[in-house]
């Protein structure tokens, strides 16, 4: 940590930081001859002494140096991240498809979508079960016969499933059917939830806040490794920003920036950054162009009539027509497109 | 809801909309003499139709007539919401004072602050007991020990007491303490929570979520109320802007637009919104001349010592000054300072 | 435009909005049966009008039907803009590719950079002559003289060349060198600057605001349109959010949109959207991806030793680089990349 | 200037780094004993070195120790700047009123709203005569018949005058009638415009722009001090968020931030922070509480029927209550209303 004083402060103002700082244990370097009085902090500093610093008099800005999230940096991970899922692997040289409904509705609906999704090339099934919304008013999903659906779907399909856990008491239920578990974006910073889910050991698929930024993210994400499970699944879904024809904005810049500063995978979901069906494809394509490592797209057997977000989903047409545009561009990038998976929990 | 089709579209595209519309049961009216196509929709609609119609062929745009809560607007509910918390009224003339530390650290800690805040002319008692942090590492509060120690340093003082609950299953827990129940920016729109505090007869302070609009926040606190819970007081506390010297920008537009679409009361953060000491007075004098019911104040016996958010909290002195800057501004509004209050639960 | 009122209004508020329409010289319908009363203008209205009906009593929203720009408008021009520019065209099945530095420095700098990205593929020639800075104190470019070199060395390597016009009086100087006339962000609602490039008749290259919606960027290209000038490409370069590790987020939706509510080419810039070299080339195959008619990027001989913005251009062999792997995205996208071009200016 | 090296950097990119900042003319410094190497930078740096050294090798931030502006700095100049207007103060204790409608539109018009500002207590008129609008389909000012009339009014009134100039080329025009003259928010980043305006004596009221921050502004007020000005009134108009209720949010933090790190005066424009006159007084109160210099106000005598922005004007009756309602909150904050100025220009 560097404290930068104001210039003109008063030796007094140095000495009391230089004490707060000697009082919190830690040591100080004042080197000589630059604009203005700067000093080093030595030591494993906190982030409320940062703070503390900073409000004392004579202080105009006080600089962390170590950046606040370890296990989910690069620096001190230098090689990627692989996750297997049933066979699948992401984060790998594999780009990964995960597709399936915004919600499950029924057997029938579900089974349908596998099977087509499956025969285009997709990897790993979605569905929800739990979903939450905006206004108290809205379709909030099955419950647990969603996710026994989805389950045994997966199942017959051959397809490991991914799906949203809303709160921390639903861990335990959800981990029983999912074999990847979904926190929603406006989970991003549930941390009790967080806790919970790093307390399990199946991959978590931790998408990012609404407008959160990448340190808070990879925060996020290091409240789920701290406690033990490594298994973290970055997926940006869209932040808000002012334009406002789409439902969100998809942060392709995101994708580069998580794979320069983490190790972890990061997948796209285009059909919740733009909530429009025509605005998937191309977004897909960006988002493998750019680098990720999956997608996650919604697809419905007849989108007009869908319970939740038809809009945003493609129809098995489309989705046929996406995975051929995709080819070309995955192996532009050096990559080729996951083979199937299984069904991890029996 | 109102359907404005493209020019140029298609005879055909008008009856795929109208079709769509009858199906879901609701009525058409098709205005003539207008620049293009306009379909009314007469009934109730739902939000999932206005998506679906969004997404036919030729339709431009679909608007909502209404607004989408109803119990939280003041078209519904003309009269201001006035809630009591042991005798002291918040959204009436009246303007409240809550004060105290960021989090409850210790009996001493506690005590020290709520003597000097109500003699000050503060009316509640604040401190945390949970407390959400951005990164792992950070201090998360004493817990239950913490909650005991408001309660009975609010008992003894005589001061309702407001502290935060982060998840469904402590709400019974945290309800045996508290006299106000808050939910953090970060959870309003963790719906389960929401049902649950709804579910309570407590008063709850909502706080707007950092990146959200007033129609969320007010949909948020709709959550609360569709629950048979009408004790609901919002909360600003800054928003994230592009701005960064101060931790959040506060909303002061936010106070006068609340009061005008909605019967509930507001109240205003600068602590949270500023997050350094020196602008808590300034702001907090501008939420009152801008309307506010009240204000949420850090204070804390050794700001620099704090476990949590010392630098923005305000030291006794300076809660006094701020008190006494306070009067003339709120009588300004012809309004006047609320009284003391008591614990309400026993 | 539709006036939707409060519920509970009076008969006096709709004969107040009724007779203020009226007034207006335009006619009212109004339909049965809705939840509440809503008003429907006919007639060609004006903004005024709307922000003067939407401050009368009684009145809850008022709603514009027609979108404001025309002329950019797809739904009044269905067809594609196609923009010739000494034989590259811009906006049809051709990618183009415009390269160069962030400034003109020296003769050899540029003919250097000219011959090296034209080898790759490049199509149009980039640089900057009059340079806008956030601070005073920075470099500012060599004015008439770095129009002279750019359109000497475009000349002789046989290039169209791009470069920026900063204020209205200096439209006709930069005229005289220029193929393609560059508005910058910063003077995207610079109106007097529109008014005077609307004027001419060269192409005008319109990067779109930090903080601008995709309304407001139409808008701008409306003020050049409407001045007789029908050539706009429009240029994506990153807009202002939270995240701040990258100097901008290159917003990849605003493509796929543009091309669904406009009829003017658009394309993308990763260098200044991004400040960072290594995020360059996987924003440039997104873009690419997602359906731009073409990329600006910067190119330096010497990247690290350059004037202004080095640390966002590419070296020679980086630019080749990217080259040799845009062509399968392009070719994914169905399109070719663009031949070389001429100067204009002779 | 500090930079942080990442974890495991070689020795080589030590070298690298300290190379390039030798070779440009600087010296180096090398604290012992910290988690990682840190390389700070002794001399007068430059914007593209940081950069530069931010792109090399090894690199992991690089962290400027100077703010980037420094006349507008309150480091570097400590008191107060108080401006004097014919008489009229601002910057000191005063609170100054500048009033009248947002367009000049008739003599009698102005004549009518002036008289009445100025009983009221209003110091200073204002009225625009070239107005920048977002479309080229609307009403855009008087021009110079405009600046005519204000100056006439202003003088037989006895009131200062301001108005907006949006091109370099009106410079000489405009400050032939105005006593002050106003940058627009869509102007803030005209560097041209603030050189030209810089190099007159005039006051400058340099509006915020809309998603600028504090340090992009100052540094645009920097561009005036540096040609020799010395004369800026900083005005805050509200910033773009997310909230869409209002045109724009006030930003009232802005308020107690600049006046802590800058010693320029700043006001508030309550009309086109909120474009709806209900919200104008409620905000002006805030504003001034927050401690606002003074206050930019749109008055109109028939707002209904304004030409420009009529909605957000209050009526003469609106503006008498609110200054009425202003007197307490000025008195509690120690300072007093402005004394009646007078024209500057003959």
């Amino acid at each position: 940590m560097i404290v930068i004083m104001r210039i003109g402060c008063s030796q007094d103002d140095i000495s009391r930081v230089t004490n707060r700082i000697v009082d919190a244990g830690l040591r100080v370097y004042m080197p000589n001859g630059v604009e203005r009085t700067v000093i080093g902090v030595v030591g494993q500093s906190f982030p409320g002494l940062r703070d503390a610093l900073e409000s004392l008099p004579g202080v105009d800005q006080v600089i962390p140096v170590a950046r606040p999230y370890q296990l989910a940096s690069r620096e001190f991970h230098p090689e990627d991240t692989i996750i297997d899922v049933g066979g699948v692997t992401i984060g790998g040289r594999e780009v990964v498809i995960m597709a399936g409904p915004c919600a499950v509705e029924s057997d029938e609906q579900l089974m349908l979508t596998a099977q087509a999704v499956k025969a285009a090339g997709a990897n790993v099934l979605r569905g929800g079960a739990f979903k939450p919304r905006t206004s108290p008013y809205e379709f909030r999903g099955l419950g647990e016969r969603g996710l026994r659906i989805l389950a045994e779907v997966g199942g017959e399909v051959g397809m490991p499933v991914v799906t949203e856990v809303m709160c921390p008491d639903d861990v335990d239920l959800v981990s029983q059917y999912a074999d990847i578990l979904q926190i929603g974006s406006r989970n991003m910073q549930n941390f009790v939830l967080l806790d919970e889910v790093g307390r399990t050991r199946k991959p978590i698929l931790l998408k990012r806040g609404l407008s959160s930024n990448i340190q808070e993210w990879l925060l996020a994400a290091e409240y789920v490794l701290v406690q033990g499970n490594e298994k973290v699944i970055l997926c940006e879904r869209g932040i808000r920003t002012f334009e406002n024809y789409a439902r969100n904005t998809m942060d392709i810049n995101a994708i580069p920036i998580v794979e320069k500063v983490s190790h972890l995978p990061v997948i796209a979901d285009p059909s919740h950054a733009t909530g429009k069906w025509y605005l998937v494809p191309p977004l897909a394509l960006a988002a493998v162009a750019a680098g990720a490592d999956g997608l996650l797209v919604e697809v419905h057997p007849n989108p007009d009539l869908a319970l939740a977000d038809g809009p945003q989903s493609l129809t098995f047409d489309n989705f046929r027509l996406l995975m051929s545009q995709l080819l070309p561009v995955v192996e532009a990038r050096n990559r080729k497109l996951a083979i199937s998976g299984v069904r991890v929990n029996p």
